[in-house]
């Protein structure tokens, strides 16, 4: 057994214990009343890497939440490997949904209940405690490194490209990897190659300038939410295809490989369905759940609200109401360009009576890439075989990453997405959880992956 | 100047004292937290019609929030006049629209402002006032009177039909007078002659069974607000008629005679789109304004939620969405007729991949209509010209007053509505308020209706 293996099995508990402390913190970044708790949470990433034996770790000004940054360069002629992760969370609400409280952290049957535990602080403690494991039991790492974890993940990461920007000297890498990410099971290893770009818009509809008695003036004046429910309906159709035009001109056609190597997963559509609770699945014609999920762009409806929400009756006629989009988007298509396209579709569709105004919410970011032969897969794909004793699938995800992009147009290197959440972990929902053996076997596979990149050629 | 003329000028300042009082109670009887308000409200009336020398006070028992009942029985050959109001009021949010508190009255600019002030304490409040005036002015009253007073007519009267069943011999009566009800303007009386009727309706819709990642799950199954938005949509077409198959059925045609007394109102449409903000008014094709708010039956969204509505993005398909549906309805439509309907659409237009229920909310109650020539209306018109030195107009309104078609069917009396709000004071919207002005006319008014009732042929 290597000597990082024993550290880790021997400081194990401890680790657990600081998951949780990290948890702990409320680093919610859609909700402005959490920013100092984005602070926070990004000084105990701070201290942690100092602790690990990290060098010159620093808080990187931004305009936006921080980035912390540290680095180990004492492995002349290897690789210098860049580790991203991010320690903001999603919200919480429905929070009467959740069994506890969401950031008072219970560890239950082997996983930790907790927003932000799966995604992504369990997963990116994960490749500081590797590092630890290493540096403490070794005295040095395999391969020279750079840690960079960001703040506002869960909201588009919209200050990282000038973050990126001012300090690329400084990241300068030849591959980036990141602790943000899934693997397919538990007991079956997966890379993944592609990400989905995203764009969002909250449309706010206003009618009358008051609510208004809807037994005084029902009848008379456009109500606000009608015109809402007939305009966000005019943008799918009934089978499931987006109405808004333009909006497939620019997407890559799904080849042949393209649909044999989803095709190769096996898919079980019927259990995919049972789990969600579903009587039948739904979406664009013509393809299956795994390629509308993974390789065909989307647009849903993530929010909307207006009027009288009680438990009773109240006869109004709202003067507001709102809907939250968010489009997921594939090679080739120009988040701004789809923007450009809601708009003009929501002017063009705006109903009589009311105005329609629309804000862009989270950073507008392109879909992401990355070779299935690069470098960067082979070794992440030897390592994973190894430690699961199984032939990784090739996997995309619907989700985004847009550091993934970023890192590829301004840093010029790929992202191997190498992280231990499983998609039934509820992020971004209620209960959300991680696997204290993912978090375990994860460590053990960091270290792997370090050793592995130490000797692979191509990078 | 009569002895209750004098009365009333000099207890004026303690009677606005006391509606600031009642006022204070925040009877919201569509929340059932303030069921214990409901109760409180209710014993202050009780005390409030003791203390005026009404005799036989008592709580009538329902299945539901308290009636209280009262009567001054000492006119023989005299008729019996019931007078009813309602000391519940409408849900406050949203709160943060309110200017102040809306349960802890202002005076501004001779107006309360605050919940239930219009709509109706101050209004209900005006004949316990004008029969204290005359009781302790002039010792007896020259009808005989009974006081019938709810707490539920926010939320449509749902225990009233068993309450009038159990106690018809108690409210036997000539003619009720309702104290809910709106004149026209400050200078310009006018005489209520329908009410629309009302059914409500909350849309449940259901999909998968625990909030999804969008990116993860994003276009594999039904998401509740599309198939929410597509529902609600194939209610309504585009120009604003009822698509809800059957919904005109029933409808009495508008009459050239109502065409006449709706337009000899010179209701000003333009002045009227100005007063709320919009840049059309808009509604069911070929009927005015004032003519689709009177008399033409309407399905209004009163409220709509789900998923995120925090102010960033949250990338969520959620597990259901929600709507708030009421249909104001005329002669001959009958709200249990309508909710069928509505539920037959509803399941017509389901889309796939949900699962949708329906919860009837408030009491179906049929629309209402009294001749003009009523003796009561005869009455009223004639205290209302002398008071305001006008000829009243005959109106309508879309609201619904479910206790007026109840005490037809029930008592076999009409009602007369007879109460001093105006259409501006915002019922059911923040900053409610009512005017000083009206509510000591009001109190002026009753006693001169009361003295006229007493002479009223044909009662």
């Amino acid at each position: 057994m290597a000597n990082w293996e024993n550290y880790l099995e021997s400081n194990k508990s401890r680790f657990l214990d600081e998951m949780l402390d990290f948890i702990r913190i409320p680093s919610i970044s859609a909700l402005s009343e959490h920013a100092g708790d984005i602070q926070r949470a990004g000084e105990w990433v701070a201290d942690r890497l100092n602790a690990a034996g990290i060098e010159g770790v620093r808080i990187l000004p931004t305009n936006g939440p921080p980035v912390v940054y540290g680095e180990w360069l004492h492995a002349p002629d290897k690789p210098t490997i860049l580790i991203y992760g991010h320690f903001d969370t999603q919200p919480v609400d429905p929070v009467d949904l959740w069994s506890d409280p969401p950031f008072e952290p219970v560890v239950r049957d082997g996983r930790v209940y907790a927003r932000g535990s799966s995604d992504d602080k369990g997963n990116m403690l994960i490749p500081i405690l590797a590092t630890e494991a290493m540096l403490k039991a070794e005295g040095s790492l395999p391969v020279n490194l750079k840690f960079f974890f960001e703040g506002e993940e869960e909201i588009g990461s919209g200050h990282l490209p000038a973050t990126i920007d001012s300090h690329k000297e400084l990241l300068a890498c030849n591959l980036v990897v990141s602790a943000d990410g899934l693997q397919w099971r538990e007991d079956q290893p997966s890379l993944l190659v592609g990400f989905k770009g995203l764009c969002a818009l909250q449309i706010d509809v206003v009618g009358p300038n008051v609510d208004l008695h809807s037994g005084i003036y029902g009848g008379t004046v456009q109500n606000p939410i009608h015109a809402l429910v007939r305009l966000l309906d005019s943008m799918r159709s009934p089978a499931g295809d987006v109405l808004v035009e333009g909006f497939y001109d620019d997407v890559v056609p799904l080849s042949a490989a393209d649909r044999e190597q989803i095709a190769a997963i096996g898919h079980n559509e019927t259990e995919y369905r049972e789990q969600l609770g579903v009587d039948r699945l739904f979406g664009e014609p013509g393809y299956t759940a795994l390629e509308r999920a993974w390789v065909r762009p989307t647009l849903e409806l993530n929010g909307i609200w207006g009027g009288f929400q009680g438990e009773g009756s109240k006869t109004v006629i709202p003067s507001e109401a709102h809907a939250k989009i968010t489009c997921r988007l594939v090679p080739d298509q120009n988040p701004n360009k789809i923007l450009e396209q809601l708009s003009a579709h929501i002017e063009k569709y705006t109903p009589p009576g009311v105005k329609i105004s629309t804000t862009p919410k989270a950073a507008p970011s392109p879909a992401y890439r990355i070779p299935d032969d690069h470098p960067g897969n082979q070794a992440a794909y030897a390592v994973l075989e190894e430690v699961y004793g199984k032939t990784p699938y090739y996997t995309r995800l619907g989700g985004t990453l847009p550091v993934c992009r970023l890192f590829l147009d301004k840093l010029d290197v790929y992202t191997v997405t190498f992280a231990f959440g499983l998609e039934d972990e509820n992020a971004h929902a209620p209960d959300e959880f991680f696997r204290i053996s993912s978090f375990e076997q994860g460590q053990k596979a960091y270290c792997k992956l370090l050793e592995r990149l130490s000797e692979q050629a191509g990078l």
